[in-house]
């Protein structure tokens, strides 16, 4: 048997990291409160995963207004895109060696 | 979009454990060192998360000994494989959506 996670990416290694490059994945631009209410997480718990994301230039974040309140939106980078599917790839191999 | 990340189960949330339940579920009996070099992890690291999952009736673990020196293996419960076949559903059926 081969080392079944070494493909896997630490960077995603969290449900709600999941959670949020899987909406993002489907979605071109998705808010704060959207991410939060689709994830059913509180608000600092989303904010951690988000600011790791962004640091790791996996995800933007474009800062803007919707009348006078702030509407913050993320959206997936080439590079975020890239190592998910790669990290997508590695699940599903790994899966199947279970089978 | 469902919430993609209600059905999975927080104590799989980790590469680590993904590989232990993986080994486990194509290996009956697993010894803790064939588990330290196949996932190329260190004896703490792996020690703690098979406690872990242990203390949830995941895996059951069973001390003997060959020649002189202690051998210890695991093996999936009943519970433990059951709830890991729920996690991979979820997980594929996770993966589906972002395609």
């Amino acid at each position: 048997m081969n080392n079944p996670i070494q493909a896997l990416n630490k960077l995603f290694d969290s449900r709600v990291r999941l959670g949020i490059m899987s909406a993002l994945m489907v979605n071109s631009h998705v808010n704060f409160n959207s991410l939060k209410e689709l994830l059913d997480i509180t608000d600092g718990n989303l904010a951690s995963h988000l600011k790791a994301l962004e640091e790791h230039q996996i995800i933007k974040v474009e800062k803007g207004f919707i009348g006078k309140k702030t509407n913050t939106t993320y959206t997936l980078t080439k590079l975020g895109e890239k190592q998910f599917k790669a990290h997508i790839a590695a699940l599903e191999a790994m899966i199947k060696a279970t089978k």
